[in-house]
Order: C-alpha cells, then sequence, then structure tokens
C-alpha cells in the first residue's frame, strides 16, 4: 500500500513537472531561449545601471519601465535548465545540474532581488533603487561565480 | 528669428532622439538585442499559440502570464532598428530603412495588438483570446513578410 502511494506520488510529480520540462520541443530550443531571455535581462538591467552609475541622467520612468521587463522575464530562464541541457553551444556549468537544489536556490534569489527592485522603482526614489539594483546585481554575480562559464 | 528658431528645435529634437540611438553602444548590440527580445517574444507567444491550438489544456493563468511578456516586452526591439543597423547578421530587409515609416507603423500595430491581447487575457475568456491572438499574430506575420528575408 505504502509503495503503491509512493509510485502513485511520484507519477504526480513527474506530471506536474511535465509541463515545465515540455516547454521546449528539443534542448536547442532551451539553450536558444535561455540565452535570449538572460541576454535580455542583461541589457535592460544594464539601462537601470547608467541612471545608477551616473552614466545617464535619472530618469524615474524610464527606470522604472526597464525594472518591470527585468522583474517580469526574472521567472523565466530558470525552466530551460531542464535535464539534456547540459550540452551545446552553452557556458553553463554542470554544477547547475549536480547542485541543482543550489542553482534553484541561487535564480529565486535573483527573483526576490528583483521584486524588491520593483518595489524600490515604485518610490522613484534613486538611492532606494541604488540600493536594490546593488542587491540584485550581487545576485547575478553570484550565480554566474558558481554556475557560469568565463 | 525663425531660422535660429528652427535650428533650436531641429537641436532638441537631435537630444530627445540621443537616447534611443546611444542605448546600444555598438550595432552589434543592436543586432544581438533585436534579436534576443523578438525571440523571447516568440517563445511566449508560442506557448499562448499551444493553448490557443488545443495542443496544450487552456489555463487562464498561464496564458495571461506570457502575455504580459509579450506585451511588455512588445514596446522595445524597434528602437534596436536604428540607422547603421542594416548590416552584419541579420535577416533585417532594406525595407526597413528605405520605407521606415511603414516599418514604424508595422511595429505600432503589432503593440497595439498586444494590449488588446492583454486586455482579453484579463478577461480570463479563451474565445477572446483566440481573437485577440489571431489578430496579433497576423501583426507579426505581416511585418515579417514586408521587412525580414525568409
Amino acid at each position: 500500500m505504502k509503495k503503491t502511494l509512493s509510485l502513485i506520488l511520484a507519477a504526480v510529480a513527474m506530471a506536474a513537472a511535465l509541463p515545465a520540462a515540455a516547454q521546449f520541443a528539443k534542448p536547442e530550443d532551451a539553450l536558444k531561449y535561455r540565452k535570449a531571455s538572460l541576454s535580455v535581462i542583461g541589457t535592460h538591467f544594464g539601462r537601470v545601471g547608467a541612471m545608477v552609475n551616473g552614466r545617464v541622467p535619472f530618469d524615474a520612468k524610464v527606470a522604472a519601465d526597464n525594472i518591470e521587463v527585468v522583474s517580469e522575464l526574472a521567472k523565466y530562464p530558470w525552466t530551460a535548465f531542464g535535464e539534456g541541457t547540459d550540452k551545446g553551444e552553452t557556458r553553463a556549468k554542470p554544477e547547475i545540474w549536480t547542485e541543482n537544489a543550489k542553482f534553484k536556490e541561487a535564480a529565486e534569489k535573483f527573483q526576490a532581488e528583483t521584486v524588491k527592485l520593483k518595489a524600490a522603482s515604485k518610490t522613484g526614489n534613486l538611492d532606494m533603487i541604488k540600493t536594490a539594483f546593488g542587491a540584485t546585481g550581487a545576485s547575478c554575480k553570484a550565480c554566474h561565480d558558481n554556475f557560469r562559464k568565463d
């Protein structure tokens, strides 16, 4: 009985996991998507950075718009690191799969920071945006250091 | 006096246009960004399409989330088609620059359709989403047919 139940639970868990895994027809599609989405995140985050670092004048509306893209997209790249997507043209380190819990934690940390960054952007206060931008950038860097090849 | 004024107005217009043009340090960056952002739009639009076409079960929340990404990103790829970005590894047709007003109109049409698609997604009604999805898809296709090489 216990065994049957655990088999059923395993089947349910697999079925629940399927949609995410099945979002990409081929591993190449997953690689393409995660590169594209992370690149778009990087561009918009960089635009906020230019204001935070004083390279371009601060514009609260522009900052908020760019942060909106970052926080909206922050949820998505991680589903594209499924099983079988560790090969091909990728800078993904094997640790993403061998230490998957840590990778997921790092991805969640980044998402949590983007939520705070979005909240900061709503205030229109540059100092608050700076602080949240720094914390978000640190979460990008931590994940890149541990899980992305140079 | 009139001449001075028009010179000033021209200078102001140029300065106002600068930020968009200066968003990319190099033409390659613009190419990379527009490919990445349009690819991400395509992936999320495709996920809505899978539901609209009945390939995966309709989930109003998932549809709305994917449409949110599409409508949010829909504003951005067009700034990456500036002067000097017609060369290199691109399927962009010369018409983008020789018939720029038409290209902009096509881009605006797409954006307008995504606004309607987002409104439809808020209703959670599959039929309304289907209609708006069709119109949005048609605006993608029209622009690809006219401005993208096969």
